[in-house]
């Protein structure tokens, strides 16, 4: 069954947003955007990413049969926990792409039996974000993670992974609790690795200011990440404790086996770690390049 | 003072000194290779690199007024520690391009007075390596570590300079202890990052596969690192023990600190932790990329 609705409401006119919108195009009758701010509400008319832009949620949601909340988690959260659930007709697909699911799932599974909701997290973004930055195909060949939640009836589900089907995405289905766990594994602790990074070579400058000039290509890989947006990493993070605490204390059980053996100089036994280390991460890397056909993203 | 040779030798005929006697071909009237490896001297000879080969020490170097080892460490500190003092004639330049500094710094110190001995740690590199992938520009707009030896007279150090600027290098002279912390800190420490958080993400991997096929971007820059030579990192990490440590338990206060603030949902001041550290890395970034014009070595 192929995806198609009346009218779409994207609430969020971010990047992600409005690039769902571009990508739905031919999809929806009518598509409406809801964002609080004025001049990203002009530049989707303008540019006609939406056919109709509000301000004013119950306006912008009530006469739709799919609703796309594209904003922080915290933010999909609150909202969805709040009057979303009375200004919504029955039936009408609920969709999120927020970066954690545990409370999204949680607070979509208290909507009014009759929504159709269903979380989900797109693992695709850019290096730039705003509305001027939106893509229609932003989700081709990227996972899309979806979630389901006390409120996927089958029905909801097929809806959910008819929509992916038209923006591109590759579906993968898996409960919330497990989604943030994965992320924690392979996007939240990156992040803490690459900030504690930063942090301590900004503590050796102060003796040894040198190493500025001497950093080179490992450590700009290494540190990439310590450039992502605050608020929205702080976002993130807030709302994955418990994953994250779990994954960290993990990664010094790791850290301290490889000191371990380096202190020891037990050489031999480091060679041993680290050779099925190094052969995993090539493994993993020439999957990577050849599923994204050496797309940067 | 230009920097100008009657017969250079380069010790090991691998990507760096393949690298460093094309560079310098037009300073020297004739350039000799020494390796152990047959196909490495003929490929040097049949392209033209070296003017002669050989895998005798003695024969290569006893008549060259300059010598460049290009070696592991631990290599370079055995064959300097061993005979090659009683085969080189004084006044010969002898430096090396070794990843630390310290214990070939220390054996270069305890050559015949006479020999005019300079540590270096050219700081450049491909992600391939061998004598095929040799590149006469390898060096050009890098930096180039010199530390002073026992044996650097002033004399020596001017040659050294000579020697650089002949290869296009940016030289930034340090002792060898300073270069051993300022490299701990901005390569050591992200390797060992990297491969635990591979370490870690494998772990994962046992309860949740997923996390191969949702890992992207982010993952793939910081785990980059793991990739390396592990031959290589293991000498270097062998011969950098102590400020490898002391930089690991720098690391792990400041892990720690974004984790208590993390668990103590203390928000405000996680985002004021991590504004200053991602300002940090936007600004050497930006230089990085200017210094390189975009190069990625």
């Amino acid at each position: 069954m192929g995806f198609a609705s009346k009218q779409l409401t994207v609430v969020g006119l971010g990047l992600m947003g409005a690039s769902l919108a571009l990508a739905l195009r031919g999809y929806a009758d009518q598509i409406v955007g809801v964002d609080m701010d004025a001049s990203a509400r002009t530049y989707a008319l303008e540019n006609g990413i939406t056919d109709r832009v509000t301000d004013d949620l119950r306006e912008g949601v009530r006469d739709s049969d799919v609703v796309l909340m594209c904003a922080p988690v915290r933010v999909i959260s609150r909202i969805v926990a709040g009057q979303i659930g009375a200004y919504l007709r029955s039936n009408t697909l609920l969709m999120d792409i927020g970066s954690t699911k545990r409370d999204i799932c949680d607070v979509m599974g208290r909507l009014p039996i009759g929504i159709q909701a269903v979380g989900g997290h797109p693992m695709t973004g850019k290096e730039v974000s705003g509305i001027e930055n939106a893509d229609a195909t932003l989700y081709v060949n990227r996972p899309w993670v979806l979630c389901p939640t006390r409120r996927t009836t089958p029905a909801a589900r097929i809806r959910a992974l008819a929509l992916l089907e038209a923006v591109g995405a590759i579906a993968i289905e898996m409960d919330a609790d497990r989604h943030d766990k994965v992320v924690a594994a392979i996007s939240h602790l990156p992040y803490l690795l690459s900030v504690s990074l930063v942090a301590t070579v900004a503590n050796a400058a102060g003796k040894t200011p040198e190493v500025w000039d001497l950093a080179a290509g490992g450590f700009r890989d290494t540190s990439r990440l310590a450039g992502s947006d605050i608020r929205m990493m702080s976002d993130i993070l807030s709302t994955n404790r418990q994953a994250v605490a779990t994954l960290l204390a993990m990664f010094r059980v790791q850290l301290g086996l490889l000191e371990t053996m380096l202190i020891a100089q037990d050489e031999e036994q480091l060679t041993e770690a680290l050779t099925p280390l190094r052969k995993t991460r090539m493994e993993w890397s020439a999957q990577y390049e050849k599923r994204t056909h050496g797309t940067r993203r």
